[in-house]
């Protein structure tokens, strides 16, 4: 076998799934799910760290590693009841920006045209570019809206002189067609970037970004309502990007560019439950999870209960279980 | 007098109150409430810590120890207007849970036998069953009964091959007959564990187990009013279980079992002031405060405020006092 | 040029800003804004650092330091569409609250004395003293009301007998004259302080004081409402006084005597939006950020953007702006 | 296979060695050393945490996790030119100490049955007793004498109202008769424990202990040759039991009882060195390394590299290889 | 009892010995030494935090608080075999540096008057003052000698403003006349302060600074030999302050001006046991323990010690003890 | 002028001095020394965060940033006797390892040439290669020798599939023939890496590489006579390379691939003074200062002293002052 396993630290899977090699088709035939890491912090234009990203959502929960998580509100085990399988880092040098988004648009598109989910652990944000690129190759360019939970846009030009970096992938995805403009949907967007010039753009682009502002005077929920009807018009499938800033950095400290003023970590899990859950999720990615800068690894914590949630929500809707918020846990009372 | 002191570190009461001493009654005679330290974290599954959560929450304070805090929405003086005393530790060796709980049993039932609330300082959950124990013993089998703040159920059966741990308490407390299965409360609960066969035990018992997804969907205030109505329904008195892990991480990081998504601190407090103010409480435990893991000691403020919302509380329903939470802070205006 | 610099550390300015002297009138004729420093922490009952506030809030941002920030709700970029000047520290010797405070109030008074508003970084809370009589000087005693954002009323008399301490500014303020005691708001009070007999004398000065239960049964923004009618009566401008441990411990852990159960991040960056857009704000200061004990610098990027919502609604104001909180980010779409 | 795998956390092994399980021996037969996980903090005194010693210091190391590791002073790749396998943890739950000692003397002496060198990683220094029984058991009781780094002499009788703890191991050892007290040497105590009664037993005993100020004032390497001069007397073997404390604090922060003064990384380095270049090692542990109150994991590093200096001395030894301190690194210059 | 107690914190003693009251002389009356708490950090140029030393040296110890600490290599329990006293904290408003000197002064004046030896824990070396002037008024101006452990010189002459200050006292004490500059030994400066100017004064006072240069190319008992020669000339009693910054950072990282560069924790021990042994100490303090920037406790850890071999030293000096640092621990063998 | 300022944060200059603009030859010329930061981590294998490292060496002093520090020892002033101007930062994209190397190389190539010492801030060691080579573009290639203080030898071929990064630039720079292999002086080394085949490599070069086993047997200075005997055998000017690692993670912890048992940080501070006092250093970077792994701070005091202790020695040696490094302090003693 020549799977690479982790590129930092020990060889271990997400809270102990089954390993799979992208090179031997045979070890993830038939999953519904493959687990990605992309272990690269070389895009990021402020505090790194989140290449040790992928080997702290894979292990950073308090419960045996023993591939299986009853999810205690939905009533399914995503681990047991799908096929979730890890198929180690892709080998991602982070002083090569260039080199590493190609291995990793090759390895997420392997998964693609399997037809499994690729659920791809960051890294910052520069790898939504070749993992969404990934998906669409298989899906078809135009064919996958975007779920882009963030504080930023990531809608940037050039950086550093470079087209490459966690601050411009969205700009990237839709020059170059692979997502549609009018089907890219951002929640949690606030702060001081970027300036009206990109703003402009992702105007003519018909970005529909919904800024804090209007997520506070709104409601999440109803916002989320008018994503969903976008993302599924002319649509076959939905790409989920978790920016964990898109958090208020009280709730997800650990992480590079922080922005006060964001989601609460009970609004994101229960967004991303009901997306995987009302939506044809065909893509994923959790990003921006700094190590270094986390403290009492709740950051890891909430990145690996959202990869969690998102799966549970999957396998959920592939089971087709029903879920009424309001009832009562236990069902005898 | 042989009073025990402290377990770890210097000898010092719950915020400058005064001492007293288990095996000399005339110490707490008359005492509303006793506050008992409980320094154990043998029974913890991940990280310890919580055996310097007595010392944390006694102390961590601001203001100066003076066994004086007026509160300042409730208009009551807990630590002058009811008679509160500490008891310093139980001494509980971490590495033997069998005679600790033994110990800590037999500390309770002392303060309840006096008609004392006893307000036990853990330690982590595991001493929920000395503690709920304690105080059945006085008040009857069966007539107390349970509110129990918490992310998990604490309804496991055998763990690292012992009857005994924090994740056990609940379902020992009702095979024993201290607490019914039909009083018990649990609000906060989330995540992804215990599995289907526990949560079967638990609807058998036919306990009332609120998930976030319910009190989301809900609203906290209309579940609590739900809980207090069965809580008062054929039981005399209430025991509050406060485990700091109900909260959000980003509001108690410093405990042993995180679980992302839940209570906020404000959410919390006034929890447990309602439940001080509108229902008998006798017992009461604040547990899984771990100070390694605490920043800017901000679990153990938190803890330190849940006990003194709960004595306010409790002085308040004492004394009588009336309290509109719209009103203003200041009469004259 | 004379110009004192920061007190601690490398010479910067806010984000930028172009610097000014304060004792050469022509580098700051026709600002707007003039940010002080005021790294003063020798009034403080607790956790000291807050000398170190200043230094933090001018830096910690992880965009360019290019004096530009384009607010992305209001479309204002408040350090390049009015002006904005960073005059440097006021030297203040912690060990010397009287010389120190004497040196703050001459600083901020030249400021409003060439009709711009001071934003003064702190510091601790003793600064708010010398900052609202630095402004009443200009605008006359008793003509400007105080909107003071806090988990504590800071209405203390005397503290390790002394008169002047972050405990008391606002009794020092009322007795002089400064502020009219009717014209005080305060917001987000809660917790265990000051007792009885302060809040008689506050109450006989006829100031509103806004506790948490009251914020949380009525909602913040009918709060703020009230709150605005009141400042707006018979008053020609108003001080803004934030003190970050206003907001909950989990948001802003990096200050001095955390109270749990306060403001989310998102809440107090909204109301200072909405206080700067609505009201004729003439003087600010932001206190009590302590990098000694803030993790990921958390809380000092909070009070960065408190600096940048407060500049943002003043420049919105300025450039008679209107903002729609429902609407989308986004013109076109 | 039945192996139990690491107790908290993900399933990895030391720095990549292969992988055995104690109850089938085929997969350790002929391994030269085995690695035994004890993951035990019950019966620390002071502060918990190294119930996750284990885990930190198998993979505490900035290198791939390749299961080789070449020791550029000695030339020799432990990992590599011996037989190192890792048989993950035994399930030692913290709060029954009796049953946990009881599993762990049960491995180790798997391990010395078939030849091996048991190097266990704890843990609190309670396991010396189960570790050194274990290693006695086979090579005969009184057959093994003890190295012991440390900065306490752990003759402690009773503590907390136990027998074992980790104060008391080495009492136990003499006591029982696995270790005889005069082939008891201790290096780097200091500090102000345990009292006059208790070195008293201890001089009754014979033990030589090797205060940090005679070590200062002799020299280490004088210490030391006197020690292997003791240690070798009608002994045919050596225990080495390295407990991190025996580090100043500055070097070794993450550890439950740290007393200032001790040795430095360096001299403990070089002592493990010549131990196992010069001694026949017939057991070891390494103890109390506590990741909670590490910082930039130094202790970890620490505690991995005194592993690895183990091992690499052991295999120096076992081929034959010659080593001059004093020689140059590159051998053509 | 009028005793002021600690400033911060619950009031608790040093490892449990008994309080006194400095108002009540009978309490101290006899003592050898009394501890008192200068919790103040006004004075300091750089990071403050000091005012917590006091409450970290007191009680930062892993061992029970209960008033006993037998020194192993010394032989002696000193705080049992000479009297030891706590008298808490002088209050001391950091605001305020002359009054709290002045408080100071006269709390440590009331010690020396009654022969026992003032043992102030700061608090930043402010404190130095007011320390060596209470005592010297007492035994006489200019019949002490000073032993100053320190990387900085602190005989600068105005700061921020201030005659007094933590970078100040050596100059004050030599002008007041309390002490001579011909007496005064220092102990491990390094780095890059004072300037010329000073080092000029000081060379005029006859000041002797051992640099550590010097301590590097002589050995650090040579040097001291020197010292100790100078100190006993024509003085009747010596003042050691041990600024814990003379260690490297890595040895005491909680002190608010680190200098790298400086003694081990080991060779700071061994110079305090040394001193307190060979030289008739009349006084003492230990300052610039910073715990906001301490980690793990490391430098409040050492602190205590300092004070305990200090202390050890002293009671084995007044005992006649004899000690023979290459001897072995333990008589019998 | 189109100075770059820092890459990161705001702009400052290494303790306060000059400016300089590369593009702008007036405002380096005559200088000694002109700083240039390298904040770059893009090369790393391990822990980033070295990107900070130019900034915080630039600032981390307790001191006014005045551009003035008064050497205590060697009583030379460096930034005053010499002319020391700061570039600010090369433009350096972590995620292009090449651009980013050619633009430093550029950088130092352009103060070479006028004569000055570069003084590179790095950054990761990759940085070592476009240093070196920039000097020895100006001074010709194999006409600079190299002493090199390090954990690790950095002589590594290909890593992560590139040529370029933190573990190969001495390779690099031998392969060049930038510098000679038979010049290269290594201090510090220990470990498990680089394996046999890369020593073999090494010693083929000729390299001079002092383990710290060596060190350790024959004392610091006697290897420091025998590498500066070899630096100056045909060479015209000696390149001086710290990685902070060299010294133990103790003293040095915010770096990156932290390897225990090193130096400590006197050996380094007076080993760097020797060098400079007694070499023609002719170039210089100071790199792998990692700040989100530091604490306290104390690997950037430690570094920020490194650069100073150099630029003393650089300035003593140009000055031709005399320094006896046992003489006192105070001239008139």
């Amino acid at each position: 076998m020549t799977r690479y396993g982790p590129q930092y630290g020990p060889d271990l899977t997400f809270l102990g799934v089954d390993r799979c090699d992208l090179d031997e088709p045979e070890t993830y035939a038939g999953a519904d799910v493959v687990i990605v890491g992309a272990p690269f912090d070389g895009g990021t234009s402020h505090r790194p760290g989140t290449r040790f990203g992928p080997m702290a959502i894979r292990q950073t929960c308090y419960l045996p590693h023993d591939g299986s998580r009853p999810h205690l509100a939905l009533r399914v085990d995503a681990l047991q009841d799908i096929r979730v399988v890890d198929a180690g880092d892709v080998e991602m040098f982070s002083g090569d920006v260039e080199r590493s988004i190609g291995s990793l648009e090759e390895a997420v598109h392997k998964v693609s045209a399997v037809g499994a989910v690729p659920l791809v652990l960051g890294g910052d944000h520069t790898i939504a570019l070749p993992d969404a690129t990934g998906v669409a190759r298989h899906h078809g360019f135009g064919r996958v809206s975007m779920l882009h939970f963030d504080a930023h846009a990531d809608t940037g030009d050039i950086e550093f002189g470079s087209l490459y970096g966690h601050g411009q992938p969205m700009r990237r995805l839709i020059e170059s067609g692979a997502l549609r403009g009018d089907r890219f949907l951002q929640i949690g967007l606030r702060g001081y970037w970027p300036g009206p010039e990109t703003l402009s753009w992702m105007a003519e682009q018909r970005m529909r970004s919904f800024e804090m502002t209007e997520i506070g005077a709104r409601g999440l929920d109803s916002c989320l309502d008018e994503a969903f009807e976008i993302a599924l018009d002319d649509c076959e499938g939905v790409f989920l990007s978790v920016d964990v800033d898109v958090c208020d950095p009280g709730h997800a400290p650990g992480t590079g560019t922080p922005e006060p003023g964001g989601l609460s970590a009970r609004q994101l899990l229960d967004s991303v439950r009901r997306i995987c859950l009302e939506l044809p999720v065909v893509g994923m990615d959790i990003v921006e999870v700094s190590p270094p800068y986390d403290h009492a690894e709740i950051t890891a914590f909430l990145a690996n209960r959202v990869a969690l949630e998102a799966l549970s929500g999957i396998a959920a809707r592939k089971l087709g279980l029903k879920h009424d918020p309001a009832g009562p846990l236990l069902e005898d009372r």
